[in-house]
């Protein structure tokens, strides 16, 4: 291998500066683990990669800081909120090195060997390994089912990507009125392709194109960067809260209410559904709905979470037409259209577009996850709306289900 | 040709952009003339250079804006004061197109035909014509030196500038005290070699190598953006006086006032010679020559300048240790050493070095201006220390030599 996957520590989801600049003034002594979880279980990762490479690959991330040039970028994104990141933040995230990590191939027979992966430390830097890893082991595990390929099968796997964006870009034709954003960085197949896929729909979407979560693309490219938020810190505020019943009913509210006065208008799409989106959506006050722009679904059945925020809206008196839900759970492109029919005219919609944007080129996707699991040596948990998407020990969920009134039932295995 | 030479609004001065933010909120209104004037006068460019060449390069300029990402990185330019362009002056320049031009190939024999190159408008943006079509010019006019050349041939030149870089780089080693910048973009060979030489001297000189006053480049490889300002600044300012004799005196003094106004320390250091450094330096005041980081030298003898640079700050009771000079006058290596030497731990010295740098393949350099020649109308000035950089109408110069007192008399040919 000549270059290395990750080379910028821009390569990684916007949202993660978003949200890092909101922990650093607030929580910076938090001590937090990520683990890698693979959701898709007919596939043993460490069958495909070989612990030096992964070594490898993540060493070098460690070596990474934002250049000169990045933080002129950071320091110049106005597009939310004029002068988002401040000087002090920047100044934290230069020295920012992404710390060590723990990495475990346990022992078994070859086929049975099993891949641990774990970082450890204070919220940020710790919370920049999520992106870089997924790339690392994304782009790791795709080359390994390529690696005998000859040449011609390597160029009938691209071909068939091209075709396929095609397809899909012909179909949003059609509808002029869909919006989606690249929501694919960490799921790709790789960097270049993701590159290639972002650069296209840029060009032959034009308009309907809003922007992509990648921030080096966004910087290369002169795309909008997109992102808000994630569960993750609704998980540590309430993780923080220790056994304090009230202070984790209350730990979503209480983003809520910090992330609006970072960033006011600018990013204030909710994402209600942490520890399920009914109580996700009571934990909003009548201001809050009014003034933030809307909401993003993430687990659950699309279009029942829009009929929910429809009668939400309407319920505090507010035109869900002047409201947006962001979809961004696994989408397909059939998915889109869908979910974009259903609610024409009833309320507004934008597709945040993953793993079928960015890594459709024939193989099996595979749904990877690197999630918050301990908040100060406590088991962190997260519900969502599709309980198979749930994070946290089986006795850690059914405590959090009492405490926030959790009583949805749906559990989808997740291809995505 | 299949790329066109001048691809980026950034591939400029950063001076550029430093006195713009100081043109457009103040005066914005006023009406200039710029004109291309070839120094070295034994090489007509309309020999070299075919009108449909340089109209299609020109024309494809215009076409340019600053993209969003440029934006971001001028938005997040904090190296010389916080914040330093402003959103309202960003908003202006987002918008900014390069106004049209007048291009004349007069009548005559082939080989008697003379190019005459104009561009009139407001002040901004007609000032950033002025590095834009230097690029174009300069390396229209190399190309034509190249034109039948093998590739054998073509390789010889690079391989000669190669070498003798290394020369450079070689004496710059042995004197580690020696502080060099790129100010070479409007005299380079080309685009290509210019950004091999600044990422070659960023390597190899590293601390010694302070940036580059090419924002594209300084983007590009997250290097120290340089620049500050201008004579052009002085010219528009006394021109736009008309007859007030005053006024015009006075013209320089008021520059320095809004400058410091608007950078403070960060970018403070004074251009004297605009109209002679004898009444440039008059002009600071006692507040000024005590708080200013130091002046440049950009005509005239060096070593003299450096010698009434010691003078001036010693007589203002200032230690000149604590200062420093930015020398710029077509400077060779020999040039560097020499001045150095002479001012080792006596002023401070650093070099901004153009022409010998990013064109010394072994071709002749050309000293090609293009300065502004009128302001509403009016004819405009400069005298310079050395008065064959004079530019003016002989009447004019006469006037503004008895308004400044100016008594130099050094009248030595610009190689480059």
């Amino acid at each position: 291998m000549d270059e290395h996957i990750v080379t910028s520590r821009l390569d990684t989801d916007f949202y993660k500066f978003t949200m890092d600049n909101v922990i650093v003034p607030y929580r910076q002594g938090v001590h937090v683990k990520y683990a890698l979880k693979n959701r898709t279980t007919d596939v043993n990762l460490a069958d495909h990669i070989s612990e030096s490479d992964l070594r490898r690959e993540l060493d070098y991330a460690r070596t990474l800081h934002l250049t000169k040039t990045e933080l002129h970028y950071l320091r110049g994104t106005n597009e939310y909120q004029d002068r988002m990141f401040p000087e002090s933040y920047l100044e934290f995230v230069a020295k920012n090195v992404l710390p060590d990590y723990k990495l475990k191939y346990s022992a078994g027979e070859p086929d049975q060997k099993e891949l641990l992966l774990e970082f450890s430390g204070t919220w940020s830097p710790t919370t920049h390994w999520e992106i870089h890893a997924l790339e690392v082991i994304s782009e790791l595990y795709y080359k390994s089912l390529m690696k005998d390929f000859s040449k011609f099968e390597r160029d009938v796997v691209y071909a068939r990507g091209k075709t396929r964006l095609w397809e899909k870009i012909k179909i949003f034709r059609q509808y002029p009125d869909i919006l989606i954003s690249d929501f694919g960085t960490r799921r790709r197949h790789s960097k270049l392709w993701h590159e290639y896929v972002v650069t296209t729909l840029a060009e032959e979407l034009r308009r309907q194109f809003l922007g992509t979560s990648n921030v080096e693309f966004a910087m290369k490219h002169s795309l909008l960067p997109m992102g808000t938020a994630a569960h993750e810190l609704d998980m540590v505020v309430a993780g923080m809260a220790k056994e304090n019943e009230f202070e984790i009913r209350n730990a979503h509210r209480k983003v809520l209410g910090e992330w609006w006065d970072k960033y006011g208008y600018g990013l204030s799409i909710a994402l209600p559904d942490t520890f399920g989106s009914d109580a996700g959506l009571v934990d909003m006050t009548a201001e809050q709905v009014r003034a933030w722009k809307g909401l993003r679904q993430d687990s659950g059945d699309p279009i029942e979470f829009g009929e929910k925020a429809i009668q939400f809206y309407t319920q505090y008196g507010v035109d869900p037409k002047d409201k947006v839900v962001v979809f961004s759970d696994g989408l397909t492109v059939e998915d889109i259209v869908k979910i974009y029919l259903h609610f024409k005219g009833r309320i507004r919609t934008t597709f945040g577009w993953g793993t079928n944007l960015t890594n459709d080129l024939g193989f099996k996707p595979l749904s990877l996850v690197i999630k918050v699991v301990e908040v100060n040596g406590r088991g962190a948990v997260k519900l969502s709306d599709n309980i198979s998407k749930a994070i946290g020990k089986p006795e850690d969920i059914e405590r959090y289900k009492k405490i926030f009134g959790y009583i949805a039932t749906l559990n989808k295995p997740c291809v995505y």
